[in-house]
């Protein structure tokens, strides 16, 4: 069959074994070759294949409910519900997400990008069913890293709450995006290597019968054998009462789908622990899974990935932060998952006992990084700005209120491009601009970002959050200056100018380079919280007319504390913001997405133009 | 020894037996006197009298380090140390606080006031103490109910992760406010009646030695006999690679400092689970200790509580949505542990099978509220609007993105007074207003409220965030009229009056009785988000000089909302935005509070008076 002509599941059904397997096989080059040229999540898609094609052909999409978590794995769901031909347009502005979508199908029931919340979202559909009298299933394919959420955590302990029969897929591959961390992952690899387990679970009775004298106190009926019986088949998950069925070869065919034939008899909710191999049939990503868990275009043949010459922003910080604890002992850095995303590896290589690598749980590394830094130590917490928003109460009432000296490194901050709604970095400065003692700062080149970095860490003691995009710029070792928080820089100031610009990040670094030769003043706002009131009090008296950039949500944001500002002073300053509208962004390629909300500097340049125009 | 001239816990080291439970029956009479003068919590404040008197005998405070999940239930550890005679200024302005306060007390290692973070709190603690090469212990006190919230699970999760020590002590009463839920508490009553687990926790020899045979299997050295122990004494704690001590009978002072002694000398991070009563010692409260979980001023020899015959705006919803619930069998009530606070009672008794109680799990309330509404269910979320912070990710990425129909009440919004800064519900608005497709609104009287609950339920399908303050209303079954969203009206509207008042909530109500004889126009702005842009339109027709009224952070709130409006406009309408600063608010009754940040009618009469003078 080709990949292409698939419709939906339906096939499926009258497929004998051999007949699967070589569809796995065939999807399996699909998605090599698509992202290839797309780029997307290769590794993860790779280890799914064959759990995926086994929950087609038990289960009836879309009457029964496929939940991914995340949805980054969903590729070969997507196929064989009938949208490969869109492979090609993967992850581009108007094409397929690289997610499930509601939008998209309706083998697609909920929508996600961040981790963690597939078993609660089940739990919802099947209380719903539930209500209705309906008889579908409802299953959430759920990674190992994913579990390691506290939502996830919230959700298994209301399956005996809730009473509703949900079927939760483990995938457990043992990683996130680089090696899993925790007591959870340690206890699933000691199912994994243990004999005491297996497919059909070795029973009460299998254990005794490996001596004569446990057939004998088997066949006695005692109290010390109930007793027995009662603590043998418990784990973390029978201790929650949810039945456990594992764990599973994750690439065999014919154990997949006798599992998932067992879960779907089941009468009450059941866990199914399915190992897979992250990259499976890929040898490079299987090789180095951490690498290719998501990648730009490459050379499927060659298995060679396009390496860039180029330092990302991540790298500058991370880089920096480095030289910081080289010199100082009292310096720890903390991550959720993200060592290889926020370019953290020579950090966690070189200081292993100053590294904390918390999994995927955004709110327990805040409040641990605040808590490490009530006892005098630095502290330097990177994490994804879309992310940080899991940890809006731990920022508010754990950092903020005990003005905890935390430094939060906001990576990916601004629009992100090919991952879309769920990963712009768009909301921070809106959440975090209203919370007390916070200060909120973005650098405009390597060196500023150094010496934000440095201010932050050596020159104040506030909760101090440092934004920095997904771009690139050149790194190189600066002397570290202060940069007093709440203070602004002129890029260009010119006599007799009644205009004036003010960005911040790089974002300001283009508009001088568009603007240098205009009668125009610009502004570098480095710090968006607190704002530099002095710098404003000389636009209040020049009668400066404003335009703020600034690409993010436009409420609650720079150009908001600006008019604040200015209302407070009952000034009359003209003051036009540029940001993005109170609405959510699509995915595609970042310079296609400005584009399309005009947030580009082509269409900036003419605005601004025309802005200085009106006067 | 008179409990006032407690000035530390070092006179505990020399008592006996007898002299520590004398102590405990003098501080519980303690606690319920000063209790019944000032109000506070008491029930959880009686149940850990012994377990916090055995505490403070064991370790060394404040070398060692306490940390109470929230902190509410730290009264007895306040006597300890050196604050009885303080008691009768708790929870007022400039008083004692009713949960821990680093400024307090430098036995106050960590602070909270929400669930669940003791334990991340504890690890980072530990981790620093690591750093320094100091041991002193690190002691979570944390109930039941917390250990459902997921952050307290990420921190469990990483214990084995981090390897540096923490005792953590389980107060288990079966309670959160009301009773716990899911599969985590049906798991401790499990251990809490089963006869497998005692004090010293029976073991596998212990379990053999109920037969013969299983004498006989235990003397021989077998491989299922390896396989066996490993398995016997496991459970969701050791499954992590947490040591697990318990049940403890938690007012058995004898057990309690055995206990708590062997967890210090234990090398290993342990777990003592503890069995308390709420209300210990005071009948009532032990007969009904949710009522007795908070209380104001009491008698406490007769044990009864002040009623009030007033209806609280809470009750008032509730009472309204029990209408749309009678009639409509597609709507569903979910409450993260907050029945009682709520006003959920009859609900959940009325319509057990359409209410949820989550247990304490605001994320994945809200995440399940999504998807129960994706099923065309309408869904009524109620939480405390300072609780509501811990869910900003589930409202953002799941049902804002979604659009799910979900109606948030935001209970407890604006000043809460005694319970402070942890709890005051003056951060949503802020939150909530840039996230895309969210209502936000806040009803002026019953009819209003009654009305906007109507609307939002049956006559839009956004997501709806409905606020209420504590407060008292008179209730009354009205007929239901929708409130087109995004309209304002008028509660006074006069003839060439240049000055216009806006604001919402009861706030409106009042400031229209203070002004209703002056010459200005006054606007209930019932929706925060969206505005009316057709009522602004007329303001900036005719040029009126507002004064905005928030009982809110004013960053981000509804005045910022007008003034960006304006300055799209390019309007010159002065504004004033009276609200809460950037800065957190003490604890302390409300008119207090107001008063001392000047957002008292009093005052705020003046200011509108000097304002209108302006002109």
């Amino acid at each position: 069959m080709n990949i292409k002509d698939i419709k939906n599941p339906q096939f499926l059904k009258s497929y004998n074994k051999k007949q699967l397997e070589d569809l796995c096989s065939d999807i399996r080059t699909f998605i090599i070759d698509n992202v290839s040229h797309t780029g997307g999540h290769l590794a993860s898609n790779l280890g799914v294949v064959e759990l995926t094609v086994a929950l087609h052909y038990v289960f009836d999409s879309p009457n029964d409910k496929f939940i991914f978590d995340v949805g980054h794995q969903s590729y070969t769901h997507k196929i064989l519900t009938g949208r490969a031909e869109k492979f090609d347009t993967l992850r581009q502005i108007g094409g397929l997400s690289g997610y499930q979508k509601r939008y998209e199908s309706e083998h697609d029931p909920f929508e996600a990008g961040h981790t963690s919340t597939s078993i609660a979202a089940a739990l919802g559909f099947a209380y719903a069913r539930d209500m209705n009298k309906d008889n579908n299933e409802v299953i959430a394919i759920i990674g190992d890293g994913a579990l390691t959420g506290g939502l996830a955590f919230e959700a298994l302990n209301n399956i005996a709450n809730l009473n509703s029969k949900v079927i939760i897929i483990l995938n457990d591959n043992n990683m996130s995006i680089s090696k899993n961390v925790g007591g959870l992952s340690n206890f699933l690899s000691s199912i994994r290597v243990s004999d005491s387990y297996d497919f059909m679970k070795k029973s009460y009775k299998d254990i005794m019968s490996l001596t004569n004298i446990g057939t004998k106190i088997y066949n006695t009926s005692s109290k010390a054998k109930e007793e027995l019986k009662k603590m043998i088949n418990t784990n973390i998950f029978t201790n929650l009462d949810i039945d456990y069925l594992g764990p599973i070869d994750g690439h065999n065919m014919e154990d997949l789908v006798r599992a998932f034939t067992k879960a779907k008899n089941s009468k009450k909710s059941i866990i199914v622990h399915v190992n897979t191999k992250k990259g499976k049939g890929y040898l490079p990503a299987e090789l180095n899974c951490s690498a290719w868990h998501g990648v730009g275009k490459f050379d499927a043949e060659s298995g060679t990935l396009n390496k860039s010459n180029v330092t990302s922003i991540s790298e500058i910080v991370s880089n920096t932060v480095y030289e910081f604890m080289e010199k100082d002992k009292d310096f720890v850095t903390i991550t959720p998952a993200m060592i290889n995303g926020s370019k953290l590896e020579k950090i966690f290589e070189k200081f292993p006992d100053r590294s904390i690598d918390t999994g995927i749980a955004e709110s327990f590394a805040t409040t641990l990084a605040c808590a490490i830094s009530l006892n005098k130590k630095r502290v330097f917490l990177p994490i994804y700005s879309s992310f940080l928003q899991r940890a809006y109460d731990n920022i508010n009432h754990d950092i903020a209120r005990m003005n905890a000296h935390v430094v939060i490194g906001i990576d990916r901050a601004g629009l992100v491009g090919e991952d879309g709604d769920t990963h712009h970095g768009i909301f921070d400065i809106s959440f975090l601009n209203s919370i007390p003692n916070v200060v909120i700062c973005m650098g405009k080149d390597n060196e500023e970002i150094r010496n934000l970095l440095y201010t932050g860490f050596y020159k104040q003691c506030n909760p101090f959050c440092i934004r920095y995009e997904r771009d690139n710029l050149e790194f190189k070792k600066t002397d570290f200056k202060e940069i007093k928080v709440g203070t602004w820089e002129y890029l260009q100031k010119k006599d007799n100018v009644s205009n004036t610009i003010i960005s911040y990040g790089t974002d300001v670094t283009k508009l001088y380079e568009l603007f240098k030769n205009d009668d125009v003043n610009i502004i570098n706002a480095r710090y968006i919280k607190p704002i530099d009131k002095n710098m404003l009090k000389e636009l209040i008296k020049t009668n400066q007319k404003i335009y703020v950039y600034e690409n993010s949500i436009k409420t609650n944001s720079l150009g908001t504390n600006i008019l604040e500002y200015f209302n407070y002073k009952e000034a009359n300053n003209k003051v036009r913001i540029t940001g993005i509208d109170n609405s959510y962004v699509t995915h595609g390629k970042t310079e296609l997405l400005k584009k399309q909300i005009k947030l580009d500097m082509n269409y900036i340049k003419d605005d601004i133009k025309d802005y200085i125009k009106k006067s």
